[in-house]
C-alpha cells in the first residue's frame, strides 16, 4: 500500500543484509522504520509489537531465522533461533507455521548455503502472504459487492483491531476486501473499533484507511453493539490470529463481543485469514493459549500533546491492579463464514475441508 | 463513603448558600471540590460531567433549581431553570424526575418562601437517594451472599462504568451491594471495566473501590466476554440511566455487549437502580434518546505523566472522524433481575408492578 505516494511493504530486506520494518509502535503520529540486524532484534521487534498482526509476525519470524544464520549457520543456531522466536508470542499461529516452514526448507541445505536459502525462503513467505491477501481481497470484495447492491447505499462495515496491510506484508486480511471494494468504486464506510488496549484500531486501522482515502469513523469498542441494534452496521469483518480446524476464531480481545452482537442483530460476521493462520491440530478454540501482556498496555496510554510532543500518561490509579489478556475466542457458531485465499467457506471442519482437502484430514 | 478517613457525600449545601460537589473530572489523580453558586454553574457541572451518574445528575438538578431561586424566585425563573437543566443531558431519567419533583413541591409555595423550600426539597431528594441506595445494597448483598455461599470461594463480580457512590449521593447503585457484602466479610473481587470513552471505570470505580479496600482489577472493556467464557465472572452488576416500564435498561455504552456475553455464558446479569431511574412512560428501550457527546472524549485522553503532571494526549489521528454515543440499551430479556430499593424483581412490566403497584399502571 502507499504512504505519501510511495509504495511500502511492512517488511523487506536491505542491501546490507539487515531487514527493515515499519515501527508500528510509533504510528499514527510518526512514520519510521527500524533495521533488524540480529535474531535478538527480530525477537524483540515481535515481542514489543514494533511489528504485530499474525501474518507479519510470521514473516518477521522467518526473517529472524535468516538473521540468526548471519553469525552462525549451524544446526544448533537454527534450533536456537526457532526456540527464541517461538517464545516471543504464544497465540498467533503464523509464528509456528513460518518457523516450521523455514526449518523444513533449510534442513537439507548445507550450512554454508543456508543464509542465502533462508533469505530466499523468507522472501517467498512474504510474497505468498501478499498473494494470499490479494486473493482474500478478491473473494471478500465479492461479498461486499453483493451486499452493497442489495442495500443500494453506502455499506457500513465494522472492523476490530488492525487486520490491514500493517498486520500483513501488504493488503491485509480483513481490510483487503474493503480496499478492493473501495478501489472498484463501491461506497463503503468503516466503523473502526478503537481496540483497547494498545488501540490498534484508532492508531493503525484509522491511519491505513485515511492514507488510502477510505471513509471511516473511529468508535469506542463499547459502541458497536448499539450501532448494530440501530441498523447502522451491515457486516463485520475481522482478522484472525489462530483459526481452529473446526472454525473457531481466536483474534484480538473483544472480537467475541462483536460477534455476539452481530449474531443478536442478524449482522453477517466474517473472519478473513490466510491458510497460515489455520491450526489444523486444534479443534476447540478454548485450547488456544491466550497471551497475557503487560498491564502497562492498559494503565498507560501514549499520544500526542497539544504542543506536538509524544507523551505517555497513566490512566488507572496506582492503587489498582490491571489484567491484560490480548485475545479471545469467537466460537464458530457465531461466524457467518471464513474468507480465505481459496474462497469463502462455512466456519466448520467440513467448510474448511472443502477449501483445503489436503489439510483438513490430519494435523 | 470515606476518602482518607473523612465521610463525604458527592453533593452538599454550604453555609454560604452555594452547593459543593466533588469535581469528578479530576479524579482519580486529584480530589477537589467545586462550589456551584448559580443555575448556570449547576447546568455546566452536569453538562461537562463534573458530576455524572443518573442519581447524582438528579440531585444536582434539584439543587440547580434551588440556586436559580437565589436571584429570582418567580414562576418564570422556575420555568427557565427547569428548561435549562432539562437540556443538559438527554438520557438519564433522574434529571426529569428530580425537576418534576422540585416543581411539584414549589408550585404552591409563595415566591418569598421558595428558596428555603427548594433547598429543603433538594436535601430531601438527596437523603432519599442515600436511603434508596442503602436499601439497594441490602437487597443486592443478599444475592451476593447466596452466590458466594454456593461458590465457596471469592466471588468475582464484573461492573461496567461507575455506578458507585460517586454516581449517586452516597453508597451507589451497582456498587452498594458490593460494599455491603465486603463490609459483611464476604470475599468479593470486582472486575472493573475501563469504560471507554471517559474511562469512568478506570478513574472512578477503581478509585472508589481502592479507597474502600475492595479487591479489584481493571480490565479493558473488551476482556469481559473472554473472562466469562473461562468461568472467571460469577455475576455482572451494572447501574442504569433509564429503565423502561418493561425492564429494558439504558446504561453507559457497552453494557449491552456485557449482557450478551453474560447470557451466552449463563452468568447472572443484574441492573441496580432506584425508582427515580424508572421511566414509566416508555416501554421500549429503543425509544430512549441516546446522548451524542463530543468526539474529543474519544480522540483525547487525560492522565498523569511520569513527572506527575496532568496532560491530555490525542490518540486518534487528526485525519479520522470519531463518533461518541454515550449509552446503549440492554433488552430486558438479557437482564436476570432488577435490584431496587424495594427488593429484587424480574425485568418485566409485571415484575416492576409487583414492587411498585402504585406506579406500574400509568405513566
Amino acid at each position: 500500500m502507499k504512504i505519501s505516494g510511495l509504495h511500502y511493504r511492512t517488511i523487506w530486506p536491505t542491501a546490507s543484509g539487515s531487514v527493515r520494518v515499519i515501527d508500528q509502535s510509533r504510528l499514527p503520529f510518526a512514520f519510521a522504520t527500524i533495521d533488524l540486524e540480529t535474531l535478538d532484534d527480530a525477537a524483540r521487534a515481535i515481542r514489543s509489537m514494533v511489528v504485530r498482526g499474525a501474518p507479519l509476525i510470521g514473516a518477521t519470524a522467518a526473517y529472524g531465522m535468516a538473521l540468526a544464520l548471519r553469525s552462525d549457520p549451524s544446526d544448533a543456531s537454527l534450533d536456537e533461533a526457532a526456540r527464541t522466536l517461538k517464545a516471543t508470542r504464544p497465540t498467533a499461529h503464523n509464528l509456528a507455521w513460518a518457523l516450521a516452514r523455514m526449518r523444513a526448507a533449510l534442513a537439507t541445505v548445507a550450512p554454508a548455503d543456508r543464509l542465502e536459502a533462508a533469505f530466499g525462503e523468507a522472501a517467498s513467505i512474504c510474497d505468498a502472504d501478499v498473494e494470499q491477501c490479494r486473493a482474500i481481497g478478491i473473494h471478500g470484495a465479492e461479498i461486499i459487492r453483493r451486499s452493497a447492491a442489495a442495500a443500494g447505499r453506502t455499506l457500513n462495515i465494522l472492523t476490530h483491531c488492525n487486520a490491514g496491510w500493517l498486520a500483513c506484508v501488504d493488503w491485509g486480511t480483513a481490510l483487503a476486501p474493503i480496499y478492493r471494494a473501495h478501489d472498484e468504486g463501491i461506497e463503503v464506510h468503516v466503523w473502526v473499533d478503537e481496540t483497547r488496549p494498545r488501540n490498534q484500531g484508532a492508531s493503525l486501522t484509522a491511519f491505513e484507511l485515511a492514507a488510502h482515502g477510505v471513509p471511516h469513523t473511529v468508535i469506542a469498542d463499547n459502541l458497536g453493539g448499539h450501532l448494530m441494534q440501530r441498523g447502522r452496521v451491515d457486516m463485520v469483518i475481522v482478522g484472525s490470529d489462530r483459526t481452529t480446524a473446526a472454525g473457531d476464531v481466536c483474534n484480538k480481545v473483544g472480537t467475541y463481543l462483536k460477534a455476539l452482537a452481530a449474531h443478536d442483530n442478524a449482522v453477517p460476521f466474517y473472519a478473513a485469514l490466510p491458510v497460515s493462520t489455520i491450526d489444523w491440530s486444534i479443534e476447540r478454540g478454548g485450547d488456544i493459549p491466550i497471551e497475557e501482556r503487560s498491564p502497562m498496555e492498559l494503565t498507560h496510554i501514549t499520544g500526542r500533546t497539544a504542543s506536538g510532543n509524544i507523551e505517555t500518561v497513566r490512566v488507572v490509579p496506582e492503587s489498582s491492579r490491571a489484567l491484560n489478556l490480548a485475545f479471545d475466542v469467537t466460537p464458530a457458531k457465531l461466524v457467518t463464514a471464513l474468507i480465505t485465499e481459496r474462497g469463502v467457506c462455512a466456519a466448520t471442519r467440513s467448510g474448511l475441508r472443502s477449501l483445503y482437502p489436503d489439510r483438513g484430514l490430519s494435523a
